[in-house]
């Protein structure tokens, strides 16, 4: 058996590790693990990745968890172009400094945003408090401050005049928000243009395919009423 | 001017960089930017790092935030020992795999326990609920079992029989709750081996001059009173 990856494109670094992988012509079988069906729960999903969480990457026996470590194995396993996560001691560590500070940054706001502004209310039938959103969508505005200002500047790209995984993992985060209806990119020109920039380097196509799920996600059925309860009890950590 | 790190080893991942760069006879210049004394506010070091975060580098004219991209370029710049970052692609997917959950699980899980069992209470003078931080450590147990379960297994390290990166990492982490009086090693005998061999392959003086501050923190003498509540506006999230 190849390359098999672990996906549910609601996930943003779900979109990420396809965009990579589809882009580069990595040959891989997508095995889809649809979350809000809750098949991440299952014994058989436990035995690829225990944490229970997607993306996941198996390739024969080995096992590997983590979007950004799948990134980096299959760059260096397929010897992606260099642009991605270039050799060039500093500009690898601009990419390596995004990959580190998203986590607890632009991953953290979008995806609080996201679940405050859309999937609560709509789908766990859970009233999120005014001023939280508030406070999540103001945390979110300063967050993309950074971003323009510390990483994106005046480059063309995040870490660089051409396109890298840091850009991969920041605008799949971005379209999170985009989602649920919060218009980031209205007031910010300048990362207007990075993103068109962005799409235009992946392809239009394999760009809105990704994003397919995520953008139609405010007109999905309603949950299963046991899953949702199981699910409201895993995300209610994104309420603050 | 060479290598500059500036650090705190208040913080955990200072605590991470200072041990890589001693253990590896990396020459730097410490630049010693005290968190409680409120350093990381000032216009100085916002030019070294606009995040106002330590650990930061600074080498010749290239700046660097985030501990984990510190540790990869000081790594690769100074040819450090392969099992620190192992060329192999396995590997080095086990520690990229380790490195980037750690920042949403134990660091996370971690920080929040030290300050909510002994920062807030004795430093900002604002009380925790003791339900908040029953959940906290009960949050911090489940980690822990992760940790063992997932990542260190019946290794010797958490990424295979080697000391990695990933080593370092966890450890300065753990003894952020430990300097709080949490007894996670009590219980956790294979933890406890691990953290032994980890601070022997370390080096045990090198492991206590990193630690020593943290390990004195119960003792500090009080904050300055402007200090107190600038501080305590910047770690409201961690009381959830």
């Amino acid at each position: 058996m190849g390359l098999e990856l672990y996906l549910d494109l609601l996930s943003q670094p779900c979109r990420a590790v396809y965009i990579f992988a589809k882009k580069n012509s990595i040959p891989f079988q997508l095995r889809t693990i649809e979350l809000l069906k809750g098949q991440h729960y299952t014994d058989d999903f436990a035995r690829v990745n225990p944490l229970r969480k997607v993306p996941a990457l198996k390739d024969g026996d080995f096992l590997l968890a983590e979007s950004v470590a799948i990134l980096l194995y299959l760059s260096r396993k397929y010897k992606a172009p260099d642009h991605w996560y270039p050799q060039d001691l500093q500009a690898r560590a601009r990419v390596d400094e995004y990959l580190s500070w998203q986590h607890t940054a632009v991953r953290s706001c979008c995806t609080r945003a996201m679940w405050q502004k859309m999937m609560f209310p709509k789908y766990l039938g859970q009233l999120v408090p005014p001023e939280t959103l508030a406070s999540t969508l103001a945390e979110l505005d300063r967050c993309l401050q950074m971003l323009e200002d510390k990483f994106l500047r005046d480059q063309a790209f995040l870490t660089g005049p051409h396109i890298s995984m840091a850009d991969l993992v920041a605008i799949t985060e971005l379209m999170h928000p985009v989602s649920a209806g919060c218009k980031i990119f209205e007031s910010r020109p300048k990362l207007d243009a990075w993103r068109k920039r962005v799409e235009a380097a992946v392809g239009e196509n394999l760009f809105q395919e990704a994003h397919a799920v995520v953008l139609k996600a405010k007109d999905m059925p309603p949950l299963d009423p046991d899953l949702r309860e199981k699910l409201k009890l895993s995300v209610q950590s994104l309420l603050y």
